[in-house]
C-alpha cells in the first residue's frame, strides 16, 4: 500500500535572490513558494517596518517560516551570555512584529566560545526558555565551519541535552554533505525535534568550506551532491516541515530575481520527484513521469529574409534538399537522412531578425501531451499556439534562453504529425551523407547556465555529464552535455565562466547544429563540392595532433586536407568539421563517431573558435 | 660599493593575455616587453606558420624566451618514453622553425609515471641530449600538484642527478609560494642551472592548488605573496635570465590585452623596485622613489552645465563656499576647511556630460616633477597639458579608470600653486564643520580592479589593506583601501565580484567623496538646515545596531535622528552619513573618526546602497 501523495510546503531564504526585500518577496510568491526565510540583512536594509513586511507576506500568500541567522550565541562566559540574551530579546521583539515564530541559531564561530557541550546546552536551554515565553521556537544548526560544533550529530547531542520543547535542530544539506557527512543517522533524531530543513546543492570543490558555501551553492539538481538521498533520509526520519532553499551564489545574487525564483521552485519539484516515490504535488496535481525520448524531430532556425536565403544556401551546400513549405507560415523544411531543419523567416522574435539563430528544437516523445503537462508542472512557460484548425496541434514550452521546445509524437505517420503541415516539394539533391542530428550546442546567457542545466534535466529527464572547462581565445568557457538515457537527444550547453565585457567575440553566444555522418571525409568532400564554406583549420593544429597521437599518416593527411578536427578517448574516436553561415549566430558541424566515443571534441573548441574568428575577420561577416 | 643598476630582460607568457596569438604579441611589444613565452595552445590555434610568428616577434622586438609547456615526460615505462621522445622531436622541429631554444618540461601528473627520481633523471638526460643536438635547452619545473615531483628542491635534485649541460631548472613563484615553500634554499642551486624564472602573485586562498593556479593568479603586487622576497632570493642566487610573468587569471583572459600587458609590465617594474636595491631601469633610466604625500589637494568633478549647477547647490548645502573661478576654463573652486572641490563644466570627457562624475584627484607631494617622472616610468599615460603660459604647469597622469591624477607641490604659496589659476571670490557661508577630505571612493570597472590596486600602489606608493567583501543589494562587492604610510591619502577601490548584467543598479559605478568632520552630528544638522539631501536610513538598521552594540541610548537616538551610520572596531569608532546628488554618479559622505578606527564603515555599505536606491526610485533621479 503506497501512501497518498502529500503537497509539502516549499520555502526559500531571501538571501537566494537579488534586489530589495520587496523584490525578493514578490519573486518568491510569483514562483509559487508557500513561505520564506527572512535573512536578517535583507530586513535591516529595508525601509519597510516589520509590520509592513508581515502584511506584504500575507498579501503575497507567504508564510514567514524562519528568521535567520542568530550568530555566536552559545558556550560563552557569563557577561557575554548576558549581552547575547539581550540581543536575542531584541530579535524576539522584532519577530513578534514580523509574526515569525522560528529563529535559527547557528553554531558559534566566536573566539569567545568555549569547547563545552554542557555549557552550550545550558545556555541554549536559557535561550529556548526566553523564546518560549514569547511563543517562539529556536532551531540550532551546526555550521560546517563552526568553531566546535560542526556536525549535525553534535548539534543534536547538545539539543537533546538542553531538553527544552522550544529547542530543536535545523538540518542544512550543505553543512552536512560538504563535509562528507552521513545523513542516514538523521533517523536517530525524533521527528518532533527536526524543526527545519534547508536544502542547497553545490559543485564538488576542494576549497575552504566557508568560501565554498558563501559563493558556490546551487539549487538542488544543479550541483553534484546526492540531495535526493539526503532528502529521502530526512523525510524517512519523519520531518514534516517546509522544504526550504538556502543558496548563496554569486550569480543568483545579481540575477533578475523573477526567473531565479522560478529556477529555485523547479529545483525543489525535481528534487521531490527524485526523493519521494509519489513525486511532488503542485496545486493538487502530481507530475507526469519524464518523457520517453526518441531523438530530435527537427531544429528550427529563425532568420530575416536575407539571412534565411543564406541559411538555405548553406543547407543546400550541406546536401540538404528543400522538402516542404509550411502551409500557413513562412517556414521551409530542409531534409537529409533523419535530419530535419526548419528555416523560419517570420518575424516571431526580434533576435531572429538578424543573421539567424536557433528558434526551436523538436523532440520525438511517446506522449507529447504528458510531456507538456510535465513541463508546465515544472514551471516552463507554455508558448502560445498559432496552429490553424487543420494543422498539427503542437505545444511548446520556452527554455531559459527563450528557445522553444516542441514535443512531437514518436513514429506518427506524416498526416498525423507536424510534417503534415508542410506541402511536400519533390526532387532535390542526392545528399552528402548526413544521417541525422548528433547534438545541438547552445551557448547560454551568463545568468542562466545552471538554470538551463536544471531545466533540461528536469523537463526532459536528461542526465548531465560532468562539466568541462576550456580556454577559448577570449576567456574560459564552461560546458556541460545533457543527454537522455538512450543517448538519442544530446544538448551541449556552454557559457563563459565570467560574464564578458567589451573585449569579446563579435558573436557573443554562438549556437550550432551538429549533423551526423558515417563517413566524415566523404561528407567533407561532398559539401566542399557543393560550395559549403568549411572552416579552415591551421597546419599548427595538425602538427600538434601528429606529435601527440602518432596517427596513421594516411588518416593524418586526410584530416589536414579536409580541415577535420580529431579527438579520441578510451572508447572511440570523433572526427568533425565546421561550416560557417556568414553573419549568423548559428553554424553547422558535421561529426562522425567511431566506437563508443562520448564527448563532442571539446578540446578542439578553442582551435575551432579561433578559426571561426579569422574567417569572420577575413570575410567581414 | 653598490653595484650599478642593471636593466633586466622582461618577458611575459602569452597565456596571460586575451585574444589571438597576434593580439597577444602586439600587446606585449607595445607595453615594452623584451620577450615572450609562447604558450603552446596559442600557437596551435594560430593560422600563422612558426616562421611567420618568428618574423612577427622579430619585427616587434620580442625574443622568444621559452616554448611551453611540455607535459608528462619523465619517469615512465620504455614504450611511453619512446612516444614521449617522438613527441619531443616534433616539438623541437617546431622550436627550430620558431627560433626558440628553451623548452619548459613540467613535472609529470601522468598515471603512467612512477615514483623514481633516478629514472626521471635518466630520461631527462636522454631528452636533454636530444635537445642539445638541436641547440635546444630544457628547463624542468616542479608543478605544485606534480604527481611525485612537487617542490623545486626535488626538481633540482633530479636535474643535478641527470647532469646534462642542456638541462636546468625553471622556478615558478606560484608553484613554490602556494605550498608555503622556502625560497632561501634557491641559493644552493648553481646560477648556471637556473635556466628560467616565472613570476606570479595570488590572493591567499584555501583551495585546490591547481584550481587556484588556473583561475586566480595575479600579476606581482596584486596579490598577497611575498614576491619581493622571492625575487630577491632568486637574484641572490645569481639568476641572470629574463623576469617572466606567467599568470592564469579568469579576468585577464577576457580583458583587452593592451591595458592588461601594460598592467603586467608595471607589476614587474614595481616588483624590481621592491626586490632590488637599485630599482628597475627602463630605457636606461631608473625610477624616482615613491612620492612623499601630504594629503589630497583637491578633487575635481566633471559635469555638464545643468549637473554642474546641481553639484554646486549640493556643495553649498554641505557648507562649501565658492572660492574662485578658473581664469581660462569653466572650472569653479569650492572650499571648506582643507577640502577643495573643483566643478568642471567643460566638455573634456564624454562621460562627464551627464550627471557628474569624478574627473581628477590632486595630491600634495614634495616633488611633483619627480612624482610625474615616476608615474611615466611606471607606464601611466601622461595627460596632455592645457595650461596657458601664466598658469601653473600642472602635470597629470591617467589612472586605469581614466581619472586624472595631479601632483601639486606641498606647501606651495598660492601664487606658485594651482590655486593661483583661480580668481578668488570673496565671502560665502561660514561652513558646516567639514575639515578636509577623508577619502575618495571609486568603483572600478570590472576588468580593472586588480590593475587599479597595483596602479595606486606603485605610482603613489600606497599600501593596500586586505580586501573585504560585502553583499550589496545587487550582488557581491569586493573592496580594498589603499593609503600612504602617513594615512594622508586614502582611496577606496570597489568592484563587483562578478561583472553585472541587466539586473543591476541604475548607477553602475558610483563614486563618492568622503569629507571629514570633528562632529558628525553638528555637521549633519548644519547641512540639513542648508537643505542638503541627506540619505535617510531606515529604523530597522538602528534597531539592529541597538541589539548588537548596546549603544548609549542618547547616542543611539542621535544616530537615528540624523541618519548617521555607525561602526566600531578595537581602535575606535566611525560615524558617517551620505548626501545624494540627484542624477549624479558621484555623491558625498561626511565622516567622523574617533580614536584609531581604520576602516570606512564597509559593513554599513549595503544599507547605504539600499537607501540610495530607494531615494533614486522615489525622486526619479
Amino acid at each position: 500500500m503506497s501512501t497518498p501523495p502529500v503537497e509539502r510546503a516549499r520555502s526559500i531564504a531571501t538571501v537566494c535572490l537579488s534586489g530589495s526585500l520587496e523584490d525578493k518577496l514578490t519573486a518568491a510568491s510569483a514562483a509559487g513558494f508557500d513561505g520564506v526565510e527572512i535573512f536578517e540583512n535583507d530586513l535591516i536594509a529595508s525601509a519597510a517596518t516589520p509590520e509592513r513586511i508581515r502584511a506584504q507576506c500575507a498579501d503575497l500568500g507567504l508564510a514567514i517560516d524562519l528568521y535567520q541567522p542568530f550568530r555566536d550565541f552559545e558556550a560563552v562566559p557569563r557577561d557575554v551570555l548576558r549581552a547575547n540574551l539581550r540581543r536575542a530579546e531584541h530579535k524576539f521583539d522584532l519577530m513578534a512584529r514580523l509574526g515569525a515564530d522560528l529563529a535559527l541559531v547557528c553554531s558559534s564561530v566566536s573566539p569567545e566560545a568555549v569547547d563545552d557541550d554542557d555549557l552550550a546546552a545550558e545556555q541554549l536551554h536559557d535561550l529556548a526558555e526566553l523564546a518560549a515565553g514569547r511563543g517562539i521556537r529556536i532551531c540550532y544548526e551546526a555550521l560546517a565551519w563552526g568553531r566546535f560544533v560542526d556536525t549535525y550529530e553534535r548539534a543534536w547531542r547538545i539539543v537533546r541535552r538542553a531538553d527544552h520543547p522550544a529547542l530543536g535542530v535545523c538540518l542544512d544539506s550543505f553543512h552536512i554533505l560538504s563535509r562528507g557527512g552521513d545523513p542516514t543517522t538523521i533517523r536517530t533524531i525524533p521527528a518532533e525535534k527536526l524543526f527545519f530543513l534547508q536544502l542547497a546543492d553545490a559543485p564538488r570543490m576542494n576549497m575552504d568550506l566557508l568560501q565554498w558555501s558563501r559563493h558556490h551553492r546551487l539549487f538542488p539538481g544543479q550541483g553534484e551532491f546526492d540531495l535526493a538521498g539526503f532528502l529521502g533520509a530526512v523525510l524517512a526520519a519523519g520531518y514534516a516541515g517546509p522544504l526550504s532553499l538556502e543558496v548563496f551564489n554569486d550569480v543568483f545574487r545579481q540575477a533578475d530575481p523573477g526567473p531565479a525564483a522560478v529556477d529555485a521552485m523547479r529545483s525543489l519539484l525535481a528534487l521531490e520527484e527524485a526523493a519521494v516515490p509519489a513525486g511532488p504535488v503542485v496545486g493538487g496535481r502530481s507530475l507526469p513521469e519524464p518523457p520517453e525520448l526518441a531523438g530530435p524531430a527537427f531544429v528550427e532556425l529563425g532568420a530575416d529574409a536575407g539571412a534565411g536565403e543564406r541559411l538555405g544556401s548553406t543547407l543546400a551546400a550541406l546536401g540538404f534538399r528543400p522538402a516542404g513549405r509550411h502551409r500557413s507560415k513562412p517556414v521551409r523544411l530542409w531534409e537529409q537522412g533523419d535530419a530535419r531543419i526548419l528555416v523560419n523567416t517570420g518575424p516571431d522574435r526580434p533576435e531572429h531578425r538578424g543573421g539567424g539563430a536557433l528558434a526551436a528544437i523538436g523532440v520525438h516523445s511517446a506522449d507529447p501531451r504528458a510531456a507538456t503537462r510535465r513541463a508546465e508542472g515544472l514551471l516552463a512557460p507554455v508558448l502560445p499556439r498559432s496552429a490553424r484548425p487543420d494543422e498539427a496541434d503542437l505545444s511548446s514550452v520556452a527554455a531559459p534562453d527563450g528557445t522553444a521546445l516542441f514535443f512531437c509524437r514518436t513514429g506518427a505517420d506524416r498526416d498525423a504529425s507536424w510534417l503534415g503541415d508542410f506541402d511536400p516539394e519533390p526532387g532535390g539533391t542526392a545528399g552528402a551523407g548526413v544521417t541525422g542530428i548528433d547534438h545541438v550546442a547552445m551557448t547560454q546567457p551568463f545568468d542562466h547556465f545552471d538554470e538551463a542545466i536544471l531545466f533540461y534535466r528536469s523537463v526532459l529527464g536528461l542526465d548531465p555529464e560532468p562539466p568541462v572547462e576550456f580556454a577559448a581565445p577570449f576567456g574560459l568557457v564552461r560546458s556541460r552535455l545533457v543527454l537522455d538515457p538512450g543517448g538519442t537527444v544530446r544538448l551541449a550547453l556552454d557559457s563563459a565562466v565570467l560574464r564578458r565585457g567589451s573585449w569579446a567575440p563579435a558573436v557573443p553566444n554562438p549556437q550550432h547544429v551538429a549533423l551526423s555522418t558515417d563517413d566524415v571525409f566523404a561528407t567533407a568532400r561532398a559539401v566542399r563540392e557543393l560550395g559549403a564554406p568549411v572552416v579552415a583549420i591551421p597546419d599548427n593544429y595538425y602538427d600538434d595532433l601528429d606529435a601527440r597521437l602518432e596517427l596513421d599518416p594516411e588518416l593524418a593527411a586526410r584530416l589536414r586536407e579536409c580541415s577535420v578536427l580529431y579527438d579520441r578517448d578510451a572508447r572511440g574516436e570523433y572526427l568533425h568539421f565546421s561550416v560557417a553561415v556568414p553573419g549568423s549566430r548559428v553554424f553547422f558541424e558535421v561529426v562522425q563517431r567511431v566506437g563508443g566515443y562520448r564527448g563532442r571534441g571539446e578540446h578542439n573548441t578553442p582551435v575551432r573558435m579561433a578559426a571561426h574568428r579569422r574567417r569572420r575577420l577575413a570575410t567581414g561577416s
